[in-house]
């Protein structure tokens, strides 16, 4: 998917801060090990050289950073909370290339692509440590961030959210064999999904030592806002961006019978013929493009391309108003709102 | 690998509270994921009908208890300590099937062998992060549990070991595809191991609120145990016990040509002609069953055998030894002697 670039709401400067705090916290250590993780986040070639990749999403890193600033706080407190929600979602894009067997991401070769499927799985579970260990090493720190009280809350909101997920991956991984999955189960699906934005922002409230009801809205906030992306992924790749083609993500989601809330509607709303059709579809073991190119315009025919947007147009609107009630300044609101449209058009 | 069924130092009525405690926080949750992992702890059959299969080992869980017994806490305390070292270890055997293709654990299939690779990835990394999750929901209760200095402490022991653990499994892997692996190099891997043993003791320490230097020593006991018993299931699976097949996990291992301590004895001391032979045979992509058969008999001809024999026994003295300093009382530490020599000896 696109890069964000740099999220709305945070300078040059802090978006540089960020990655050269995420490169050092990861070039801290020597083993073999951190350097496939810096292979994956960009930094390194293959054999260990240093290269410069087109820089990559890190909508997760700068939202918490951006929801900080909102929330009166400042960066230093809220990096150690921008790398871990980084790195979670790393985790789980570099398991996801194994269970998707995708070759490519970012137009690189995927880990297990380079080095096989058993070292891809052990180096996401390595991320998912350093995720958590990035806010202990901050104990020692003054501020807020080091208050072992907010360090639990931390842990235990990533935590949280973290077990959505993999609550939402189950069902999304079960539905590829089901044609018959119904609107309301791929809802289900995206607002698990939606949980690590939600976490997300909400660590930066934490970070901020934000009231309860601050931490509650942005979670509200960020919850929206992964959802919507969410079911956009789904969209954009049945449906790539005029100027472009599918890539390797969005094809192995389409092959392997992901269902999508377009796919569902179409299910649910279309004629006997339409439904049979995609039925017959989705009982091939895998797809090929002329099957894609065929659900595609099925899915126009139905208006399923369209009560799909229609909802992400929602979810994203549902974002911005829950930053309503947190007495932020205009401008806070107004930026956090930018994020909020443009984590979810880059999906 | 046989259970260590009930650990000494622990009653029976112990090793009921804890399996009760551990089936209810995962039970406690509803969707089919908790079910995929209760079939894997073995409460249920694949169909999710409640079934109760041999004993698996549990001795994350109990060593837990017995060490924080020993530093004199309680049961209660200790339990979400023990819930979690025991849901780490069990995350990693679900991937580790995944890694290695196991098709059975426990005589029974595998998660991956029944739902295939992307639902145990997912299971893995749900049961990682419940791990952590059962610490949290101690908070609102009584006792030293509820501390977040002691909570996030806790967490940061069995983050920090679960990267160790990664780093060395990088470098099983990784050790795969090489015939050159020296004695050196699988201690470095077997001490990493080890390393989650080690946190495991730490753990019931931490939750009987024992002073630094009880903990460091709980930590060099685990370390020493885990060490060993990793060494010995290399050990086992070259020379399973006499009354036994290799299971499917041993010969996973060594078909994979995962690299032991007496193999790297051989490779180090070998003759040329013994060295050269051991080349050929880790030249091949699989080993077949006649291939090991080869290897087990340069081994005993090398005494590769008995040097690794040896360092298993010297490293379960050290495991020990490290409790003298504890001041526990000698019941406890004769008891922790016993235990660590069960850990090892049924890997």
């Amino acid at each position: 998917m696109p890069s964000t670039g740099i999220l709305p709401g945070l300078t040059v400067d802090d978006a540089d801060q960020f990655e050269s705090a995420l490169q050092s916290f990861i070039d801290s250590r020597e083993l073999p090990l951190y350097k496939m993780m810096a292979y994956h986040l960009g930094w390194m070639d293959q054999n260990g050289e240093p290269e410069r990749s087109a820089l990559q999403d890190r909508s997760h890193g700068h939202l918490v950073l951006a929801a900080s600033k909102a929330a009166g706080g400042d960066n230093a407190s809220a990096m150690p909370y921008a790398i871990a929600a980084e790195l979670v979602h790393n985790f789980m894009l570099v398991h996801e290339d194994v269970q998707n067997a995708n070759t490519e991401r970012n137009h690189r070769p995927t880990i297990w692509w380079s080095w096989g499927p058993a070292q891809a799985i052990n180096a996401g579970d390595g991320i998912h440590a350093m995720a958590r260990i990035s806010i202990f090493e901050q104990r020692n720190a003054d501020g807020p961030a080091s208050d072992p009280r907010q360090i639990s809350m931390a842990i235990e909101t990533l935590d949280n959210a973290t077990l959505k997920v993999c609550e939402g991956e189950y069902l999304d991984i079960s539905f590829q064999e089901r044609a018959n999955v119904g609107v309301e189960e791929i809802f289900s699906v995206a607002r698990k999904h939606g949980a690590l934005f939600g976490a997300t922002a909400r660590l930066g409230g934490i970070a901020a030592a934000a009231d309860s009801s601050v931490l509650d809205a942005l979670t509200r906030y960020g919850t929206a806002t992964g959802t919507a992306r969410s079911l956009n992924i789904d969209l954009k790749a049945l449906w790539p961006d005029s100027d472009s083609e599918r890539d390797d993500v969005q094809r192995g989601r389409l092959q392997s019978k992901k269902k999508s809330l377009a796919t569902a509607h179409a299910i649910e709303n279309g004629t006997p013929t339409t439904r049979r059709r995609l039925g017959e579809i989705f009982m091939k073991r895998v797809l090929d493009p002329a099957d894609i190119d065929e659900i595609t315009s099925i899915l126009d025919e139905t208006g399923s391309k369209s009560f799909a947007e229609n909802h992400v147009a929602a979810l994203t609107e549902e974002a911005i108003s829950a930053l309503e009630p947190t007495g932020f300044p205009t401008r806070h609101k107004t930026t956090l709102a930018e994020a909020a449209r443009l984590i979810v058009s880059s999906a």
